[in-house]
Parts: C-alpha cells; structure tokens; sequence
C-alpha cells in the first residue's frame, strides 16, 4: 500500500478512498512492479489510460460551457494546452505527488521520479483511480481546484490575449487611458508571484494574479472584460 | 428545425429530446448557417468538439472494464481502431444521420452529405447534443446499441487474433482438432454477411457473424473463448 497518500488525499483534497488497490496501482511504476515479483502488484498504465481520457473530457466540458461563444478551433487550442505534458506534471508536483510514486532502484537513480513524462503519467492515472473510486463528480470538484483556477492565473494565456481585447472594447466608443499597476509581488526570485491592478480612466476595473507581471495583467484585462460582461 | 430527427430518435433508438437546440446545431453544416443568415442558426463544430471527448471516455471505459487483461498499448490501439473517422462515419450511415443534416447548395452539390469526414463529425456532434441534452448514461445506452456491438461482430478485429488465442488456449494439453464451417451467408455481394462456427474435436463450440469469412470465424472463436472464460 502506497504509505501516506490516504491522508494527503484526505487533508488536502477532502477525498476519502473508497478502495485503495485504484490508488496503489496508480502510483506503482513498472520497475517497482518487476523488483517485487511476488507482492503481484498492478502498475500505472491501464490507470493512465482511462484518466487520460477522462481529463480530455472534463475538460472539454468546461471550456464548451465557460465560453460559449469560443468557436471550436480555438476550444481545441486551449484544450491542447491544459491537456499536455507539461501542464499535467506541474499539477502532479503541485499536489505531491511526485513523492508517493513507488519507483523500481535503477528508475530512481535515473531521477526518474522528477522526469516531466512520467509525473505526466501519474496524474492520469491518479484522475482515472479518482474516477473508478469516486466517480466523475468527485474528479470535478478534484480538478475545480487544482487544474481550472490555472487559467485565471495566466498558466495558459499564450492563448487568450485579454489586454487587447480590453483595449478593443474601450476604445469603441472613442480613446481611453487603460494602465496597469503592480499592486504587490511577492517570493523568491524563481517562483515569485505578481498582483497587478488595470485602471480605466483612473479607476481600477480588475485586477489578476499570476507568474509574471504579464501574466497578472493579463488577469486583471480577464476581470475587467468579465465585468464589462464581454467574457 | 430538423424536421423527423426528433421521430427518427425516438423510434429507433428510444430517445426523446429535451432540448431540440443541441441537435439543430449538431446537424448543421456552416455553409447552410451562410446561407440562411437572417435565421441566427448555430453549426455543430462546437458540439463534436465536446462529443468526440465524450466518445473517447465512453469507450475507454469500457474497453477498460470489457479488457481487464489488456495491457495499456493494446488498449491504446483498440481504442484508436474504434474512435476514428472511418468507424464514426460508418455509425452515422447505419444511423441515417447523412438523411438530416442541413448543408448549403454548394456543399450539396459536392456530395459533402456522403463524404466520411463530414459523416464522422456529425457522429461526434451528435453525442455532444446526446450528452448535454440527456447526460452520460443515455450516451452510454445509444453507443451500447450502435457501436460495441460491433466489437463482437468483428469489425475491430484486425486487432485481435482470437483463433490464435483459441488454438493455443486448446492445444496446451496437447494436439487438437479445430475446424471452421460456414453457417450461411447472405445479402449483396458488395454487403454480404457471414455465420461460420467453429468446432472442437467434432463438437461446435462457437458461433459468430461478420461482413468476410475470417471476421466472421474470429467472431467464433471470440465466443468459444468466453464459454472458455479465457475472454
């Protein structure tokens, strides 16, 4: 049995494990599994498959119904960007769960364990336990946490560009001043964290957290348009 | 409105529609919105970019469940051989969905109403319609009828080999007599199908249905080999 994972999931998440064997096989790496021939344990992948799929399409139903308006090119573009490698193994480091994988001696050495592709992996497979477990509700509610407020938070803004948008639907009715302001930044130099503020003739019309300052601002360009009920 | 799909839906497969908008759109092609624009229509891209995550789940999930065996890479493939734009727009013939969609003249005049692409996306769109106007388990209840049984029909069958599996499943207790012999076939020569049955030392053992011989024969073995509970 996975030690540990019980309670994080529980005092983290709010999640409690219905039947563990989903969770142990979700965090049990191949080379774990070939170390311990007789314990016939169950590895990550077939897990994997079904969370991948299931990521795909919670997901895809969020976007459909938070932009109504968004044609589906650029639904997919988003999509692509949130259901990647590279987001899935900062969800995974961000939850921990990189320290709960069981990991065969010669993988470990390998620092297999911090490789992006295999915290990839274990994210799935966490999300399909989570949903042979608990069902979709509960994976949901897991992922309105974890992996939705991202998007607020400029993780994936390459793709929106909301200053602009802000800009275009000022100036309609003629020229405006639109300036950004830091508000705060704050932490270390590689993780640090910016609140910055947009004002509008003057006045603050939102403001956005994020891991640069354009980012933030990008944010608080997303809250202005969400009062002006452009978003 | 699309006139009869409501009818159609309801006689065939037991669906009444709730909301007749997700089906408007899931049938309506964006050169037929072009042509009618006074009409505000909607066209279903944005609906099969939600149906083809709902499929890739719906059959993941019971592959995964069906498979409790298959390995991840098998998986994998079966699942790709089955969510694919040459299967989908099979589906969509076999549903009669080609008779509903709205497409403008141009587009008709292409022939777009017969082309596989068209034909596999308007599948999609309208699971993406199935699934917001009445939730997953109807989904699951329509791809139950339409696409799953076409697992055992041996539509997929390419990736798997049962006769092998049959005869190696038969043969570990030394040689054995198994023998394939045609039931009937019936129907067109360019749509015709197959009952082959397999028997074992003289004794039928199996029986299954396919558009070739062969498919027809991996059927069988198929069910002898869950009379065997080897599948």
């Amino acid at each position: 049995m996975i030690i540990g994972l019980a309670q994080h999931l529980k005092e983290n998440y709010g999640i409690t494990i219905k039947n563990m064997d989903y969770y142990d096989a979700a965090f049990t790496h191949k080379s774990y599994v070939n170390e311990h021939p007789k314990e016939k344990l169950d590895y990550y992948e077939r897990t994997e498959f079904l969370g991948d799929a299931v990521m795909q399409l919670c997901v895809s139903e969020y976007l459909f119904k938070r932009f109504p308006e968004m044609p589906e090119g650029k639904l997919s573009r988003l999509r692509a960007a949130m259901v990647c490698e590279d987001s899935f193994s900062k969800f995974a480091k961000e939850c921990h769960f990189d320290e709960f994988i069981r990991l065969g001696k010669g993988e470990e050495k390998n620092n297999a364990r911090q490789r992006p592709s295999l915290l990839c992996d274990i994210f799935e497979a966490f999300i399909g336990a989570l949903y042979l477990d608990q069902g979709k509700p509960t994976v949901v509610k897991f992922i309105s946490e974890v992996v939705f407020p991202k998007l607020d938070m400029g993780w994936f803004n390459t793709f929106f560009d909301h200053k602009t948008a802000l800009q275009e639907y000022l100036q309609k009715d003629g020229q405006c001043d639109i300036q950004y302001q830091e508000i705060w930044s704050k932490g270390p130099d590689n993780d640090r964290t910016y609140k910055m503020k947009v004002l509008y003739n003057g006045n603050e019309i939102g403001e956005g957290i994020g891991h640069t300052k354009k980012a933030a601002e990008q944010a608080a360009a997303f809250e202005a348009l969400k009062k002006f009920q452009v978003k």
